[in-house]
């Protein structure tokens, strides 16, 4: 845990701080309403590759390059956000890259990655088969791998996120964060240690993922192979956190919360009716987690949420599945 | 002409700054490609009542007021955006607001208005039906109509849109503003006149508006009565320009684009897609416009792109009606 404090969270904002945008947090006061609270949106849809993934991955390659090493490859898998992030930051470093993606990968997201001068390497569509292949890229190329959340530097360039957000608005009592592998919940959670340990973070999930008992009793309980659930939300589908994130999590976050599609995609329809933004299944999930009673009855008035990311399908939107 | 300038456009900043947001202006450098111009979206989505109507209204009414006439009632035609914005003035002002709105109104636009605290009149879906209710309504309470454009108080309102931008960005080569009626066409130009005359302001309207050919003859060639146009663009469906904006149309409107529903569709989709807002079709006319051949060629750099509202149906989006 001592690998990532507040000192790395700095060096990374540092790092990063000329190539991405710091975003903006935006208020609604037709959502206070509805939620009880006061919410604080830290809009990340307008981030860099239209996500969060941007931090992390660029920190992780520029820490690569001042520790001397200039990878031949930079290798991930990844078809979605992290895909494009990866990608996208080894153009600003001018590395050549290769993102594994799955076979039946929607066309679309190919072309996003590409539009980055990325390579693009297709595997079976099973996180073993994921990661396989891009170990072997890795090994052929003497490459280096950015893993999307299992590596300290991912995390604490996520981490920047909650060192922007709380910067902006010190008081938080609450931060709802969409968890996948745990890597932006770890890196929230350990800037809010540093910056106000009054505040509560709490990690939101689909249906199925099963965090909470996992990490109530500090052990990994979920069935391997490691799967993907079986959600709308892209990013957030894939089942187990990581080996480095758990520890953190399991010391860090203060209540998990599970929405379900239909409440995700509820959240992204109120987003784009009084927010006017247009966000991911999995930042629907962070207002969603908002209006339940288990948070509406939390101790505390303000809360930030994160809204991870804006790239989806816009030919059916997440609430348009449910019509 | 003289009626509005920048005095009154800056004493309407003045009066209604309290209520109304400072819109921010936002890049993408995705749509600076695509469009060969650097450009500059005044982001009227995000506004009060989700569209730049709110100006205009809060502002002809605390005109009245400071006139000393408290009016009994508050009384306006309009099934859109301006009838939200005027219900939403009247409330913020604590008055009473009857809002006439045509046969057939879809049930979330009737609700949007009553939200607001405004009584609903219905009338015969037709522009000479509106305006009859409405005088009918004021008439008979002693209250004032406040027109949606032929209104030099909301000329003015809206005007202070072209001075927010042109504070941001005082160096503007152009300004795309799409028309209806011509109130906001009409505010942003004077402001323009007056803060940079050589920043040219470009009228986008729909397919058979037929704008040009009546202010390059200096003189009303529209049918009537006056009737509305077959586009999705419900907030630039009014053919005929108001009496009082056709004359400063016709002095300070350099240019008139004519886009097709389906350019305004996909420029919402590109809104989407590149900058993750929600914007109506009438905003995505003003982006449409600047990807034409006759936009790119007109000589600057530097082009305003006014978003003017975020209103549409969630259910079927712009570019789902060509799908």
């Amino acid at each position: 845990m001592a690998a990532v404090g507040l000192v790395e969270i700095k060096a990374a904002a540092q790092r990063i701080g000329s190539h991405v945008h710091r975003t903006p947090v935006l208020q609604s006061s037709a959502l206070d309403l509805l939620s009880g609270k006061e919410l604080y949106f830290k809009c990340e849809n307008f981030q860099k590759t239209g996500s969060f993934k941007a931090r992390g991955a660029l920190n992780a390659i520029k820490c690569s390059l001042e520790a001397g090493v200039v990878p031949p490859m930079v290798v991930t898998h990844s078809s979605g956000n992290h895909g494009q992030a990866v990608a996208w930051a080894s153009k600003q470093l001018a590395l050549p890259c290769t993102v594994v993606v799955p076979e039946g990968t929607p066309v679309a997201k190919c072309e996003a990655i590409r539009g980055y001068g990325a390579e693009l390497v297709f595997c079976t569509p099973t996180p073993t088969g994921r990661k396989e292949t891009a170990d072997k890229i890795a090994a052929e190329t003497n490459g280096i791998i950015i893993h999307p959340y299992d590596n300290y530097n991912v995390i604490a360039g996520q981490g920047t996120i909650g060192l922007e957000l709380l910067e902006e608005v010190p008081d938080l009592d609450l931060i709802l964060v969409p968890v996948s592998g745990g890597g932006m919940t770890s890196g929230i959670a350990l800037a809010a240690k540093h910056l106000n340990p009054n505040c509560q973070v709490v990690a939101v999930e689909p249906q199925g993922k099963q965090l909470k008992q996992s990490l109530q009793q500090k052990e990994r309980l979920w069935p391997n192979p490691p799967q993907f659930l079986n959600t709308m939300a892209e990013g957030i589908k894939t089942q187990q956190v990581g080996l480095l994130t758990f520890p953190i999590l399991c010391d860090l976050v203060a209540e998990v919360v599970t929405v379900s599609d239909q409440e995700m995609a509820e959240g992204c329809r109120l987003i784009a009716e009084r927010m006017k933004l247009v966000v991911e299944a999995s930042s629907g999930a962070s207002l969603a987690a908002a209006l339940t009673a288990k948070v509406k009855e939390m101790p505390g008035k303000k809360v930030g949420i994160i809204l991870c990311g804006g790239n989806l399908d816009l030919d059916k939107l997440p609430w348009q599945h449910f019509q």
